[in-house]
């Protein structure tokens, strides 16, 4: 029986393709740390629960295709305090921000069309734009640089009359890089010049560090109806198994064409729209407490990884990841590896390699993403885990 | 800025398109009886919400993306009772059935792929359709013959080398029809003979009246491999809002490739899911009360309807809609003038047009459909309301 060309280019996902190793790690005995994926270990807040024990309807209906209104409400409050003004016209609510790049995609780009993409990359954006036909075109950013934009020509470079948008996300996932006001600006100028729309996920927004004056690309005021804010709550609020987020723009027309798409799935899970509703009430300390905590594992982390010989990595001004260099040839081998033929005194560790994050087939293969939204001890031990391995790794190697 | 052919090419939802219209209706004064969206009124069952309150994580994590375990094995424990076997690793837990056929047909379908559909049909068959690329090709069902399905011929006249299944309904929304073995039987030949896929579509399988022997798509035994269930929590125990679906089928090697499409977007809402694997705790008392209401509700809607004079319809035996010819030219306009220009001593009844069922142009214009799973008195005051308005809205037109 034949499946469709679209599935079969797809790929598992790189980050989970472990996952069996893994549970037969575990299964033999082994304590595994996961550094591989961006799972908060923090609490939800207290006020996500109370949102759900609020919730009182006695039968859980269908709700508005949009979204909730009161979750509407509350993401329209929220965004002042980022002096970012939108109307309840400009926001869908959706299945995460999974599900609202991939509308964004779907609204923007027919089979065939072109997505400008800065690599490294969060992987799953390769599957939604397969998903909605559309191909991924990378352009490079290096670790010498921080992994910062490159210079406009190299951009440009890449566009054809494919092209619809460039979709970033800002904090990056998986380096950590904040865009500078001066980086968004060349990419609203960009989008001007060459009639793009820019799709930005800001969904690491709050995890910035440093005192640095974070920029969303809903600053770039003479573009707004070319940008398409993809949000969510998974990661400020570590709700990440609610899958609530949003798909926003100030191009209203987009927004309602987009309607179509929220309609043919009726609606958002409901519980869930109800218990975020109420995250709004989330004390700012709860916030702050977190921002903290992840800044003090983002310099434990940082602090070890940059120790072990031949680790090549900085420190992220953002998210919660740091994308280093390691001393092997093949990290993806190395990951296996780990799993299947080491541990140190019962333990090793799970990472997530480079490879997955890169659209151009050879690069990230000598690199590695850590996850550093797990608890100190955790980060400890593994990164002494991590020392040793890869000198047995290489070891080995040298045999 | 210019917006995909993709998106332009969809409808917005036609039973969702006189929403706003019954909003000035309310916003008037007038009481508007809503029969036209399958929303049950019947409460959801104490374990779902007992779910709810059994989830005690602190933090609300992504979960696996098959679906977690525990609703996994509630449904196949579930199945056992419709025999119907399945086993974990031919099952995926989607976002209501609508995700559940639109997995299905990015599966199945390439861009350009036509998918067979008995007409009248599911109105979101044509987003899932549309989005995933693919073209309704559909067949006709007709009143006169209760809507069962045509013969043999007819439906492979229809075939091309670009058709990759059929995909319906059983129960049929919108017309209530039950499929007979034979019918399924005809239809697992045409699979067979033209290499097709079968989507069904049983998110009604519970509704089932006057003794008639359900036969699943799944019990057509040399063809399993080419069967796609598609089911949802949604309409057995009235949690249309939570959007808990899946999608099975016997065909590992497909399931598994689907997978990717649930990685792509991580995990289904976790909270829902722990509810609805309570679900399976549900009294059968609480099943059967369900289907008897709905038998009442279809019995009384019937005896109203087709004592109306000019008005056509069979009592349907399944599901909870009567799709009913009334004495009108346009169902779509007079369903706008109920809203518009008409009340009923104070009150007037929300439809949902026939043509919005249908892929033929012009079909379904004096059809509409009417749903049973609201009150009794409810439908009892919406049928006194539409036999005034029919008769007052013809008065109008022969003026």
């Amino acid at each position: 029986m034949k499946i469709s060309n679209r599935v079969l280019n797809m790929n598992f996902s790189p980050i989970r393709k472990l996952v069996p190793l893994a549970d037969d790690a575990r299964a033999r005995g082994l304590k595994v740390y996961s550094l591989n994926i961006g799972q908060p270990n923090v609490v939800t807040p207290d006020s996500f629960f109370q949102g759900v024990t609020n919730y009182d309807e006695k039968i859980v209906k269908y709700s508005d295709s949009r979204g909730i209104p009161d979750l509407i409400n509350s993401f329209i409050e929220a965004y002042k305090r980022w002096n970012i003004d939108l109307a309840k016209e400009e926001i869908l609510i959706t299945h995460g921000g999974s599900e609202a790049i991939l509308f964004a995609l779907m609204a923007i780009c027919d089979p065939g069309d072109e997505v400008l993409v800065p690599e490294p990359f969060y992987s799953n954006y390769n599957s939604f734009a397969k998903i909605a036909g559309a191909k991924i075109v990378p352009f490079i950013t290096k670790i010498e640089n921080k992994f910062h934009l490159p210079p406009k020509e190299e951009i440009i470079s890449k566009i054809t009359d494919r092209t619809k948008c460039i979709l970033f996300s800002n904090p990056v996932n998986p380096t950590g890089t904040i865009y500078t006001y001066d980086e968004l600006k060349m990419l609203a100028d960009i989008a001007k010049e060459y009639n793009l729309y820019l799709i930005s996920d800001e969904v690491y927004r709050q995890f910035v560090y440093d005192d640095i004056q974070y920029v969303s690309a809903m600053y770039m005021e003479d573009i707004l109806d070319r940008v398409i804010l993809v949000d969510s709550i998974s990661k400020h609020y570590s709700a990440c198994g609610a899958r609530i987020g949003l798909v926003a723009s100030k191009n209203k027309e987009l927004i309602n064409q987009m309607l179509k798409l929220c309609q043919s799935r009726l609606c958002v899970s409901t519980i869930e729209q109800y218990a975020a509703s109420n995250l709004i009430n989330t004390l700012d300390s709860y916030i702050e407490d977190v921002r903290s905590k992840y800044n003090s594992r983002r310099n434990l982390m940082f602090d070890y990884l940059s120790k072990i010989p031949g680790v090549i990595c900085d420190k992220p001004c953002g998210a919660f990841y740091i994308l280093a260099k390691l001393p092997v040839d093949d990290t993806e081998e190395f990951a296996k590896w780990l799993l299947t033929d080491y541990n140190y005194e019962g333990r090793t560790v799970m990472i997530a390699p480079g490879s997955g994050f890169y659209g151009t087939e050879g690069l990230g293969k000598n690199e590695a993403r850590f996850s550093f939204c797990t608890s100190v001890d955790d980060i400890e031990n593994a990164m002494i885990i991590l020392t040793h391995a890869i000198e047995a790794y290489n070891n080995l190697k040298t045999k």
